[in-house]
C-alpha cells in the first residue's frame, strides 16, 4: 500500500499546491479535501477556523497518510501548531516555505505580501520572514474578494483583471521587488496579478514553494514514495462536487492518471 | 552559546554557500573550513574524500556545531551518508537541494549537470533526480579545469571565459532548460557559464539552494537562532591562509560584520 500526502484547503485554492507536487513528485500519490462548503475561510474567526481544519485532520486520518499538508494560507496561520500536536506525522503548511523563498529571491529586501484578512491579521508571513532577517520591510495587504472569485470558477473570466486591479491598487507603487502570492487560490490569477504589478515584481507562489519543501522533507525523513506504479489520486469536497469538478478538471488539465472520486463528505456541519 | 552552522568544502567553493547563508540566515552564526592543502577532491579516490570528510567533520565537533553542511558536492557525493552516520546532529549536502531546485524549474524535463569527475562519476546528480521524477532526461558533464581555476583565485580573470567555454563545449548545444553547477565552486564562474549557455538555460546554483534548504531545516528542527547578537564568523584552512583570505575577501565583500579568523590546522595529513 502507498502511504498518500493529505492536502487540506478551503476549497479549491489546495489545487494549486496539487499540481505542482504532481509536476515535481510524479511518483507520489495525495488525496485532496477541498472545504467548499465552508468556503472562504479568510473572514471567519480563528477559533472556528482551527476547528474546522482540526475535523479535517480527523477525517483523513483514515487513509493513514504520511504526511499533512495544510495547503491554505488561513489555516496554516492559526492552525499549524495545533495539527502538529495533534498528529505524529509531518505537517506542512504554507507560509515558511513561501517567506523562505522571498528570503532568497528578494534583492531590496522589500517585499510585499497579499493574503486573506484572516491571513494578514495574523502576522504570520510578518512574523515568519522577520523571525529569519529582522531587517526586512514587509507590505502586508488583505484582498478579501480574490479567493471567493476564483472559488466561483471564474478565473480565466474577462472581469479577472479588473478585481486583481482594484484589489491590488493599495500597494501597487510600493517599491518591493516581490510579491508573496499568500493565498493558494492566488496561483490562478498569476497572470493578471504579474500584469499589474509589473516585470519588476517577482512573484513567489506558496504553492510551488510548499511543494518543493514536501519534497525536501520527505526526503530527510526517507519517506519518498518506493512505488514504481501510477498513483491514483483522490478528490474530497464538501460542497457542490460539480463546481469543485469542473475547477479541478480545468486547473489540473495537463495532468493524466487522475480520476477525480469527489464525495460528499458527512458529520461536518 | 550560540551553535553554529559547521560548513566544510575542499577550498574555497563552500564560500558560496556561506554567502548565501549570510544572506539568507543572518542571524546564524558559521564556522567554516576549507581543506586548502588538499584541494580539489574532484580527481581522488572516493575512500580518500570519505576519510578527509571525517577527519574535517571531527575537527570542527570540537566548537559543538548544531548542524553541519558539506559545501563540496564531490564530498556529498561519497561521503553524506557516512557522516550522516556518524553524527548526532543534521547533516545537509549539496546535491539534492540543488535536484529538487531543477526539478521545480524544469519545463521541458531536459536537465544539465557539470560537476567534478568524482561528483559525475558517483551519478549522485542522476540519481537524486531520478528517484523523485523518473521521466527526466539528465545530461551530465565533468568539468575538471573549473574547480582548480577558481582555487587560484583566477576567476575574474580574462581567460576565465575561455576556460569555461571550452570546458563546456560538449553540452552547449544540448536543448536542456536548466543547468544544475553541481560544484560549490562554480557560482564564482556564474556569469561567464551563463554567457556560454545562453538565456534559455537557467543556472541552479547548488550553494544558492542549498543554504535555502539550510533555512527550511533549521525551522523544521526547532533550531533557529534565539541571538539578536550579531554573529561572529570563524573561518579555517589547512593550506596558504593568505590566498584563502584574499578569495574570501573578495568573494564575501558586501557582507559586513565578519572577522575572518584564518588558521593553520594541526594533525591533518
Amino acid at each position: 500500500m502507498q502511504h498518500a500526502i493529505a492536502i487540506l484547503d478551503s476549497g479549491v485554492g489546495g489545487l494549486t499546491v496539487v499540481k505542482e507536487i504532481m509536476r515535481q513528485l510524479p511518483q507520489e500519490k495525495i488525496i485532496y479535501f477541498g472545504d467548499t462548503a465552508r468556503s472562504p475561510y479568510g473572514p471567519r474567526p480563528a477559533d472556528e477556523v482551527r476547528l474546522f481544519t482540526r475535523q479535517i485532520v480527523d477525517y483523513l486520518a483514515q487513509f493513514a497518510p504520511k504526511m499533512i499538508v495544510i495547503a491554505c494560507n488561513t489555516a496554516t496561520a492559526v492552525a499549524l501548531d495545533d495539527i502538529r500536536r495533534h498528529v505524529g506525522i509531518p505537517v506542512v503548511g504554507v507560509i515558511h516555505p513561501g517567506a523562505r523563498a522571498a528570503i532568497k529571491s528578494t534583492r531590496s529586501g522589500m517585499i510585499g505580501v497579499i493574503g486573506t484578512e484572516g491571513t494578514i491579521r495574523s502576522g504570520a508571513y510578518e512574523q515568519a520572514l522577520k523571525r529569519i532577517s529582522p531587517g526586512l520591510q514587509v507590505f502586508s495587504l488583505a484582498c478579501p474578494r480574490l479567493a471567493p472569485f476564483v472559488e466561483r470558477g471564474l478565473f480565466g473570466a474577462d472581469e479577472a483583471e479588473d478585481v486583481v486591479r482594484s484589489s491590488l491598487e493599495p500597494i501597487m507603487n510600493v517599491p518591493m521587488d516581490c510579491l508573496i502570492l499568500g493565498c493558494t487560490h492566488y496561483p490562478f490569477l498569476a497572470d493578471a496579478i504579474g500584469q499589474v504589478m509589473g516585470p519588476g515584481v517577482k512573484l513567489i507562489s506558496s504553492a510551488d514553494e510548499t511543494a518543493r519543501e514536501v519534497s525536501a522533507i520527505l526526503y530527510h525523513k526517507g519517506l519518498l514514495s518506493e512505488s514504481a506504479d501510477i498513483p491514483l489520486h483522490q478528490f474530497f469536497c464538501s460542497g457542490d462536487p460539480a463546481l469543485f469538478k469542473q475547477i479541478a478538471q480545468t486547473w489540473l488539465s495537463e495532468q493524466i492518471s487522475i480520476t477525480p472520486v469527489i464525495w460528499q463528505v458527512p458529520n461536518i456541519v
